[in-house]
């Protein structure tokens, strides 16, 4: 078998959900809601499900959610998209492998930012490339314009950049998206932009894609997940947007990996992008569980380290007076102290920071509460 | 971008379905029923997306749809699974990519039939593999063990065998599949067995896999879908069965192509698997398009090939007194005679049949009627 999967374990996500799935634990290790998802939503694509097709929908995806991704972008972000931009696929995780399998031939590198989520150096690696890694650190995770233009080669195809990132729920500032996309241009990269995170941003901050920068949008191929701007995880839609030319070898790729995605949970999503009113409200149920965690950790004397978007909360654990590693501390946290978390080091291959854990917020507050807690015991 | 995609034009499938989706064109092109699937389906998933969790369900598929995948295998084949066998897939197309690209490394070749459905080559290329084709041929569309065994070289690592055999409706014999097995034996290749269309065979015919042959468990795998057996093609809820510890190297490339597929889609089909009912219905419904369809083309003086399986017809174009070749013929009946068709030479790179058109039974009667009628005016 190919050794790079031959080689790996399940990821670091499904461990920690698996030892959570006979309920004895607390879950803030994956990142998920505790609900089951907007009623609206839900109620939508049960209607869909009973009233449509459920045959093949075209493989980009129906007409009407490749115009709603594209409309919602142009209300939320200003871009200018049409549903010629836009290629639907079955979750961002299956949009990052088409990407990556599109865009990457054997002997070409590309440019990582450590933290790192975890399907992108085995997808790099099964295209034939080499994943190159620049290194963030806490507290601030910032965006170095020179490490990243020394990791430059003339084999260097691709960057792929996570912004807002997981695990950190850091995002990066005008200036260093700005710096990212002059590198970019410079020596002629492609931008691979997971952008999930984008309406999960809190303190009236908004999103801003690299796609947006001059001399990026030929290049940049920016990926969405109704998943997570809806918190219907399980879901699996997904979507990435580039120009015209591009989307279309993309489509190619798609057509032979997934081929399609369910159509009721398309249409639901198309009317849930029309609905800015739905997506304020999960945002801000989200600012509000993000604001119970951390004041749960500071409350324990938990030093958390500042997070303006995404569904997670970081503890920086030297900062906490707690001297075991995150992975030591995580192994404990789940086997004896019966809560789920993420150590950050499971997110670099070299050069890890051991210093961080990942929780997930979005949840009841009684579970944060309960899960804070059982965390306290073990400072 | 990958030359792989960056050449590649539509699906032959998409293609003809984007021509009759204005209204105006009768679709027996791609395969898919008209009516939207079985409403006791239908049901259990509209519950299920109300009643449970929408969010990530664990990455190899529910335990409920694992468990009944097996079972449903030992009732209708005898064989004998349990869900350590099982990784549940967004449809059959990821269960492709996912075994191809976790199996075939650089240097790989890979023994293909043609017609060879349009996935498997360019996902062999993706994974650095060489395609081997060995060509069958109508009206029987035999598996000869000395092509076969010719084409092995000491670089092949796998054959994919898609059986009952779509473009053309039939099936191999036990025969043939005794002697596939024991190429694959005595060469030690993997075999890669799509076999969608199981449930879909007719004239109280049972499939066997190639699974069951002696030698065959440890190496290879079996692969399913839910949008054939129950006949809702836009679910996209396929599987891939193979021993534990292949399994498991597979379920690592399937957390990385889409991590998981919508539970509530999964618990719909679990519960469908357990209704033989059900499935027989649907079964016996497809025996009587298949009928319809070959008896309509008989009253317009078309020679239909024996067809045992699936849910295509094909007519001998000049064995029906027709002189265009199969890909002309299909051109014309779409511009010119509204009616839409695959044409069997779109399944070959090299040594193409071209003398074989492919049609779509699950439709209504008024339908294949009118389709028929249509398609004799170019007679
Ligand atoms: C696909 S499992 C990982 C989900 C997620 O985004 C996370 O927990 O980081
Ligand atoms: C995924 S589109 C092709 C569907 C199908 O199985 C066919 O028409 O052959």
């Amino acid at each position: 078998l190919n050794p790079i999967y031959s080689g790996m374990g399940v990821t670091i996500f499904e461990k920690m959900s698996a030892l959570c799935r006979d309920g004895s634990r607390i879950n803030l290790g994956q990142g998920f809601p505790d609900d089951s998802g907007p009623p609206e939503l839900l109620a939508a694509a049960g209607k869909a499900l009973l009233e449509r097709s459920n045959q093949y929908p075209p493989s980009p995806g129906v007409p009407e959610l490749r115009d709603a991704v594209a409309t919602w972008y142009y209300r939320s972000q200003g871009l200018d998209l049409s549903r010629d931009n836009v290629v639907v696929t079955s979750g961002a995780t299956e949009a990052l492998a088409v990407t990556i399998l599109a865009s990457i031939s054997p002997g070409d590198e590309v440019i990582l930012f450590a933290p790192v989520y975890d399907a992108y150096a085995p997808l790099v690696r099964r295209a034939g490339g080499t994943p190159v890694f620049v290194t963030l650190r806490p507290p601030h995770w910032r965006y170095d314009g020179d490490a990243i233009e020394a990791a430059v080669t003339p084999r260097t195809r691709a960057i792929i950049l996570n912004d807002p990132l997981n695990p950190t729920g850091t995002c990066a500032s005008v200036e260093e998206l700005s710096t990212i996309a002059q590198v970019c241009v410079r020596h002629d990269l492609l931008a691979i932009c997971d952008e999930v995170w984008e309406a999960v941003r809190f303190d009236g901050q908004s999103h801003r894609s690299l796609l947006s920068f001059p001399g990026m949008a030929a290049r940049t191929i920016k990926i969405g997940s109704a998943g997570k701007i809806f918190g219907v995880t399980g879901w699996k839609i997904g979507w990435l947007c580039a120009a015209p030319a591009l989307a279309s070898v993309l489509a190619r790729a798609h057509q032979f990996l997934t081929f399609t995605t369910p159509p009721a949970l398309q249409y639901a999503v198309a009317e849930g992008l029309a609905s800015d009113a739905l997506i304020d409200e999960r945002r801000e149920g989200w600012a509000q569980t993000r604001a119970f965690l951390n004041s749960a950790l500071a409350g324990e004397g938990f030093a958390a380290l500042p997070n303006g978007a995404t569904w997670f909360s970081c503890i920086d654990l030297p900062g906490s007076g707690i001297t075991l590693d995150d992975a030591g501390f995580a192994e404990r946290s789940v086997h004896e102290g019966m809560v789920a978390s993420i150590p950050v080091s499971a997110f670099y291959e070299t050069d890890a920071v051991t210093s961080v854990l990942r929780l997930c917020h979005c949840k009841a507050e009684s579970t944060l509460a309960e899960g804070v807690a059982r965390l306290a015991r073990f400072r």
